[in-house]
Parts: C-alpha cells; structure tokens; sequence
C-alpha cells in the first residue's frame, strides 16, 4: 500500500504588476501567486495542488496549507472516491481548524488545495485525466463525494443521485464529443482595465478572429470610460458576439443598477461580482432590477453554502465556480450538483495561476456525468502563465481541447518552481 | 510625533481540553489560545491585540497578523477618530491581502487584531477606556469610523449620523449608570456538553444564586440527552431565569426546527447558532418556523455584510457580535449601528480568551451612544482564564462592572506569555 510520505509547500509568485495584466476596479496591481502543494509518495507518481493568490499573503496560504501536514503525511494513499471522500471530510472537518473559517477564507483554501493534490495523485495513479476519473464514477460514488451538511433545505442525497443516473445513458456520447471539439470558451484578455483603447479595440477583434464568441470587459472604475470602452469593444466585436462585463465586486446595490442601466445601451451579456461575494440579497435586489441583463459571481464566493443561497435566491444566472477557492474537488461536486438542481449555467471562474488547467476538468465531468448540457455555458480564458505548467491549457478555436494527460494538471515546470519561488528564486533577487 | 516601532506577535495556547471546558457539539476538545498582538511605540505605552481561535491553527493566525506589519510599523501612532479610519481602511482595502478573504477568516481576524491593538494604544494614550473614549466622539466622529461600502442598502451614513444624534443626549446619565451598575451579564458556565448532569445541575442552581437572570446550555450532541438537561435545568432554575441554547452551528434547517420543536416544553429563549452561520436564508426559515423562540448567531458570522444580511432578512432576534471575529472597533461600530437601525438587541459572544475583556467595551458604548438601552440585552460571561489579562473583566451579582482602566483589555500578564507561548512554554514542553 503506497504512502504519503511527505508535504513540500513553495511560495511562488509571478511579478504580473510591471505590465498591468489582471488590473481591475479593486485589484491594481496583482502578483499572479500560487501556494503550490506536492504531496509526495513512496512510490509512482506525487501529487500537486494550489490555491491561486495576488501577491501578499501567499507565504500565509502557504502555512495554512503546511499546517495540514499531519492529516496527510503518513497515511495510506487515497485512491478511491470513498477514500477521497472521507480525507476531504477530515481536512474540513479539524474541530480546531475549522475556528478559522468556518469553512472559509485562508483555511478553506488550504483544505481545496489540499484535497486537490490527492485527488491529482489519485487520477495519476489511475491513469487518467481527472475529468475522465470522475465521470467514470457510479452516481453512487459521485453523491457520496459530498458533504451534504447545511445543503438538505435545497438538495438532499436522494435528488444527486436522481440528477447524476438520469445523465447517466449520454455519458459515452458526451466524452467522445469533448474529446472531438473540446468546450466553449470566452476571454477576457482584451478587457482588462489597465489596457489603452487602442489595445481594448485591437484584442476584441483578435479575439472574434480566434474564434472566440463572447468576450468580458473590466469594468467598475470610472463610469464615462466604461460607457467609451463598451462602445468601441460593441463597433469592434459587432452584434453577434456576446460582451460580459465584470465589476469585481466594486459598488453597492443602487451604484450597480445605475451602472448598468448606463451600459445597457450596449448590450452587456452579464454582470459579474457587481458586489461583495457575501452579498445574496444584495445580487437578488440586483438581479431583479437589472433583468433581463444577467447577474454572474463565484470567484470569491468561499462555499457551497452561500452557493446554495444565490441558487435559492435565484440572485444569479450564471454560476463561476473556481477550482482553488472552495474547499476543492469534493465541494466543486457538490456545488455542481446543486446548480444542476436549479438549472442555473456553471461557467468557471479562470485566468490567474493554474485556474484554466484546473477547470477545464470540472467543466468537462459535468458536462459528462452532471448537467448533460454545454447550452450557455463556457470557461473563462486568459492566455497568461500557461507556458509554467507541464499540462498547459490549450484553446484552438474558441474551445478548449480536453486534457488527455494523466492527473488535475496543477503541476508546474521545475524551472518554473526555481526560478519564480518568493522571495529567494532569480525572478525576485534580480529584479526581474 | 510617536511612531509604532515594531509589531510582535505571539502565538499563545491554553490546555482546556484536559478539563473539557468549552467542548461543545462541534468542538469536543479545543484548546484555547491567541494570536497576540503588541504594537510597540517610541514613546508612550504600548498597543495589544488578539484574535482568539482554539488551538491548531493559532500559529497560521499569528502569520497573518505578522503579514500585516509593512502596514503599521514605521507609521505615525493613529490617535483621532479619523487616523484610527485610514487605519482600518487600509488594511481591509489591501488589494492583494484582501484576495485572501476578502473580509473573512484568518486575513480578516489579522485585520482585527490589529485594529484592535491600535485602538487600544489610542486609549491608552488617552488614558481613557475604550467604552468611554468611543463614548465620548461626536456622532460625525462615529459615523466617520465605518465603511459603508455594501451597506447603503440597509444603512446610510446619514442614518447613521440621525441616529447617534438621538442618543446623544442621554450619554452622560447612561455612563453614570454603567458606573454605578455595571451591565447584564448571563452566563455559559453551567452548560458545557462534556459536564455530566450533576455539575450541569450545581453550576445551573450557582449561576442563579450569583444574581444571573439567564443561563446557557450547549446543545446538539444528542436529542435525547438534550432532552434530559434542559429539562434538569429548567428544575434546578424555575421558571423565571431564562435558558439559551446554543448548537454551535450542529443542524441543517429541518433538523433544528425538530429539535426545537422538542426542547420548546423547556421554555428556551433563543437557539443560538443552529445552522452554518454563512447560511442566512436557513437562519430566515428557522426563524419563522420555530417563532416565538429567537434565533441567535453571530460568534462566527465573517464580516458586516453577511450581518446586515441577517438583519435585512429578519432572521434573527439577537445578534451576538464578536470582538475578534471582524475586522476590529471599526467594523464592530458598523455592526452595532446596523443592529440599532433594525431595533435587534445585541447580546455580544464572549469566553474563550480575552473576548469578556474586550466586548464589554463594546456593549456598553453601545449603551451610551447607539442603542441608548439595555433592553434585552446582556453579556456573556464565561469564568475562565481571565486571571492572564492585566485588566480581567470582572462579574458581580450577574453584571459586568464597567472597566475604569485605559485601554481596550486586551494586555495579558508577561508571565502568562512565557509560561503558555507555544510550543516552546513550559506549559507545553513540561506537559502542564
């Protein structure tokens, strides 16, 4: 029986701020980070996870991620879903650990990056990508992944079950088409705030040339550039194409009604964290008064609690998971499912540090073996930081291809590991 | 001008779990600790600060609170109501600290830790106690102290300002009153889950001979149990002393309101986290589904939103703040005039470490400034561990005596410091 033999946590960070890529109304200046996690094993392959960051406070992810070393290093390999299951429900479940979220905020991500890396070591173990590892699972196997506390009120075990065997029959069907065309895609790489009008109106049209057919601007700074950004990137991209705007959780309920009545004009295809990620009545007063313009979040939504609301609520219509945010695979499941049970479109939150390399697989697994459908569905995309990851995502068209490599593809080129580590690797003593 | 010199941090740990005091449905063993915080200065006392978290974990939280020093040493000690805002808002608005919650969990406990430390040298400073120095601003002043963003659905600063400006004039009698009486105080001592009947029934027959008019029982292990001691209490009590109950976050919605359903025959008063306490929605049914009987939470809620959150939706009938749980004095002034612009009482968390110390300030400036009352309103006391705080919250005849000592409480003997320090005190390395 193999073992974990050993936790190995690094701090890694990418000097993003010196050309302003990922600047939006809240976050300037992002260092793109990762706490990066190996778990390493007495035989075959190891294991790796981490929980995306801007900057500043990786080196306190990267203790709470340590601070799991003893629920993990010596112990068997987990290697079926009930043994993932029940490390999953350890690590969320430390009564001491748990003071420190509950279930949310620096902790929670240690857990998800964590339960990550097993479930990366788990899918290499078996040989196989983990979108195919989970949607080869029985929809026994699947339900009992989730941790059903506080969820009962909306979905109960029973109704997974009934969700996951009705998409049973398609599953075969459904991976051979991924594999043949891979998964819609949009990008948000013309958007970003700290961008001139020039480069805004020259990617938007790239990105339809690409294949792309929908693209996302920043938005939430300054109302008169927005209203002149969202005109040139509507000339640039035409009609046809969909333009999501996204506020990064900058104004209040009133300020984001009024925001987006300016912009309407425009034909904005959603609004993404028009506030805090905290907020549910806050998105439902909004949704209800911007109608039929959609309301999206989930980057920073901290777990299938407050997911569970905004479905009950019906204060979103788009639903952003984010592989390194919740408390990892285990939870994403649960989170699926429950957007499966109100019948709300999941579009991944990506871009950052290893985010598009995670997602894709949750996207894929549901498409698979959850939600049976692609309609108005797609995963973010930002072509940054891809070349630092030995299982890159790959975007031909406007789809994403799906991964074939064994694994979760969260690990990162030992060159990479060297030279971006914070603060001692040559990207941070040589100034870059 | 004085500058703060230095932050040192300290991670400090007390081994309660030998005795069980302080186990309860979710947490069967924790040992209660600190984060500590000390702010030192060129002149002049010192600043203390803590977050409290109950064992595994503690040394995360202390890395936090140190990732926060770029951000005060060196500066100017922030003594006017304004300096002691630019404070809190720079903190919570780091945009790349602020990744890391934003707003919750151990990024934003580090934030009130240090908040909390700085107020406490401003007092200190002022030679005032903090009740009183908060007491004494001038309803701009107060207002000036909150970040509105995310609240203006719920409460404006002008609501703010017409409502400090109400309470205004009864300060001065409802200080001397505080002075005179101290403040209600109910206690948590008698009901921990791991006592057995008999001391259950002891502690409960004390508490009412001390002069408390309400005790609290910890529930949620095991209906039939729960049973037998709310029954035992309420006889060992009678009638008129009022018992909480408090489940410690145990129950999903339909499982709270069953239970409840079978304790009602006891008389409860309030049930106290019976559900996750992100969950409001499940707070808002339980509420209307086990009426009269309160709902209660708060010990754990992440930040303001989610408490405006609570009120908005009417979903509880007491709000039970936490000195240590938000972002600090500042957020906490947002909490305590959302409660007053929703009539809801504030009935703030205390035990664990240092938390009497530092709420009784709170509650009894709201006294003299927000509420204007002490209606349904009271303290929780927990006799434990206050003989480590150089000024140790003190209860007499079930109320709290207002501190007359400057500062905000959170100073703990040196010799506390190196015997308990962990892991290298000898308290851990000796075995206790």
């Amino acid at each position: 029986m193999a073992r974990i033999t050993g936790m190995e946590v690094l701090d890694v960070r990418f000097p993003t701020s010196r050309e302003l890529d990922g600047s939006d109304a809240m976050n300037p200046d992002p260092d793109y980070s990762a706490a990066y996690v190996v778990l390493h094993t007495d035989g075959g392959p190891d294991g790796y996870g981490l929980t995306f960051t801007i900057g500043r406070g990786n080196d306190v992810q990267a203790a709470a991620i340590q601070s799991l070393e003893g629920q993990v290093v010596g112990k068997a390999v987990p290697e079926t879903a009930s043994e993932l299951a029940a490390l999953s429900a350890a690590l969320v479940g430390d009564s001491q650990l748990r003071w420190l979220g509950p279930e949310k905020g620096v902790a929670h991500m240690a857990v998800g990056a964590v339960v990550n890396a097993a479930w990366d070591l788990a899918a290499r173990r078996a040989g196989r990508p983990l979108w195919r590892m989970l949607a080869e699972l029985s929809p026994e196997e699947i339900a009992g992944l989730v941790d059903y506390r506080y969820l009962t009120d909306a979905l109960t075990e029973q109704e997974a079950l009934d969700l996951l065997a009705d998409a049973e029959p398609g599953r075969a069907r459904r991976t051979e088409q991924l594999l043949a065309n891979g998964y819609r895609a949009y990008t948000t790489s013309p958007g970003w705030l700290g961008y001139s009008d020039a480069k805004l109106v020259r990617l938007a049209k790239q990105a339809v040339a690409d294949g792309f057919d929908m693209i996302k601007l920043k938005v939430g700074g300054n109302l008169e550039d927005d209203i002149r950004r969202m005109k040139l990137a509507r000339a640039a991209v035409g009609d046809d194409i969909r333009i999501a705007v996204d506020a990064n959780q900058r104004w209040d309920v009133d300020a984001a009604v009024q925001w987006m009545a300016a912009l309407a004009p425009f034909d904005p295809y959603w609004i993404e964290e028009p506030t805090s990620p905290d907020d549910v009545l806050g998105h439902q007063a909004i949704a209800e008064r911007i109608a039929p313009i959609r309301v999206a979040t989930g980057e920073h939504v901290p777990n299938r609690v407050v997911f569970k609301q905004l479905l009950q609520a019906r204060a979103i219509s788009v639903l952003q998971l984010d592989a390194s945010r919740v408390g990892g695979v285990n939870e994403n499941v649960a989170i699926l499912l429950l957007a499966a049970k109100f019948g709300v479109p999941v579009c991944p939150h990506a871009g950052g540090v290893g985010l598009c390399e995670l997602v894709r697989h949750l996207a894929m697994f549901d498409f698979v073996a959850v939600s049976g459908t692609e309609a108005d569905r797609s995963i973010e995309w930002v072509d940054h930081l891809h070349e630092h990851f030995t299982d890159p995502a790959k975007v031909r068209a406007g789809r994403y291809l799906a991964p074939l490599e064994p694994g979760f593809s969260a690990r990162m080129h030992d060159a990479t590991l060297r030279r971006f580590r914070f603060p001692d690797g040559p990207e941070w003593t040589e100034g870059g």
